[in-house]
């Protein structure tokens, strides 16, 4: 089959067939479904994206334990699928989730709670709604 | 340096440091400053995310074209940049974006115009805010 051909029919088409990358996997953006915040970038592996769809409940694959987890399974903040997107060519997925407490493992919301600025002596970070929800050394007994 | 403690200064400082892939990329996603919409998910290199913290103008790096990509530079359809934040490990880039016309190459104002949905015979999709904003064909010459 051309690619063209190919990319069309993944794109026009409504066959969902998702394109896993070399290591087996999606990326997933989750945003909040009330406030649209993004809380999260993360991954989905072939059967992490089928549990969250049979489930309801948000699924992931993590690259660094190698390992499916159901997010919240330690910290009980778990994410409450609304809906589920997929993208043009099918390799990025977007869930908006209802987010039991806090969706970072340092204990904040979002884990994006740092903005960049630009500047003469090159970008910096400042804190923005970096507030924490939870503890994260009581939440995983670390 | 311990993982932990490079984790503990990456998460919780103020240098900015992206962490890129082997490939030398980080994934961006674009949504929209307006309605919180995701349009996209893409990739930076150094470069790409340099020249947009500089330029206020969204680059990517295309990996299926291995090359650096101003957004818009072909349909004219680009990105004014509002907001750039980083994650918690500094892999994932969020950009709040003023969108000019349409972020998808398929014409849509978003990549993620089709919603996946559940059943007894496996998930299908369903389009969802897919109205085209413009005519590929006739922006990209093809």
């Amino acid at each position: 089959m051309a690619t063209s051909l190919h990319n069309h029919d993944a794109e026009e088409g409504l066959d969902f067939r998702p394109k896993f990358d070399a290591s087996g996997l999606v990326t997933c953006v989750a945003t909040d479904a009330v406030s649209g915040e993004v809380l999260m970038v993360a991954h989905m592996n072939d059967e992490a994206l089928r549990k969250t769809i049979a489930s309801g409940e948000a699924w992931y694959f993590s690259r660094s334990r190698n390992a499916l987890w159901r997010k919240g399974e330690t910290s009980g903040h778990t994410q409450r699928v609304m809906e589920i997107r997929m993208d043009c060519d099918q390799d990025a997925v977007w869930i908006r989730v209802e987010q039991i407490g806090a969706a970072c493992h340092t204990g904040r919301r979002s884990c994006f709670y740092r903005k960049v600025d630009g500047g003469e002596g090159g970008a910096k970070l400042t804190f923005v709604d970096a507030d924490k929800v939870f503890d994260p050394k009581a939440v995983y007994r670390k």
